[in-house]
């Protein structure tokens, strides 16, 4: 059994069923997947996560839990939250290149309507 | 002491000293609060999370715990990452819109400068 134990019960030194509810998103190539969810979540919170959705779910859920996770490794102040701040700070500042853009187009647009009644009336 | 006990030492019906390390970010008239990031974390990681920053970053700890916390509760598969696909979506959904608009620019550019060429052999 040893050899196909999963990350959570390799380092959790325990005995990993066939019905482990992390074995599918655990895989003992990648301990440090589970590592990162253990340390700010604990092991016992990961597994209820995971067991209150449903199973096309789950892998979902490990995805986002790690990605959270190695976020607040990276950033224990801000953690994943500080990459929504930034994303909106982002989203503003394509929104005003866009005012600005669009503001350019109103004015070319005025500009090719003053040329165009000149040329009329040079005609 | 008991009236002045925070909403973490409350919820775990246990003494708060002074220097209690929820204390100053778990206010007892906010509950919920607490009871998000302790559902998701479980009170000793978010001890812990707040222990091992410096004291002024531990209001941003505690204020980025319980967004993530708040948003995996209201979605339990996707969490605080589902607000960040989210954005990545409403950028590059603006992003296209600039490269439109950017692109509308040209075309008025290059009109313009056909009438002004046109006006000019007509004069």
């Amino acid at each position: 059994m040893t050899s196909s134990r999963c990350a959570a019960c390799k380092q959790l030194r325990r005995r990993c069923p066939s019905n482990c509810i992390f074995l599918p998103y655990f895989p003992p190539n990648n301990p440090q997947r589970f590592s990162y969810v253990h340390k700010v979540y604990g092991a016992s919170n990961v597994g209820k996560m995971l067991q209150q959705v449903q199973e096309h779910q789950r892998a979902d859920v490990a995805d986002s839990l790690y990605l959270e996770a190695y976020c607040r490794i990276k950033d224990p102040v801000y953690g994943c939250v500080g990459i929504v701040t930034l994303l909106h700070e982002e989203i503003y500042h394509v929104q005003c290149q866009l005012a600005k853009v669009q503001a350019q187009i109103d004015l070319l647009k005025a500009q090719a309507q003053v040329q165009g009644e000149l040329q009329q009336q040079v005609v």
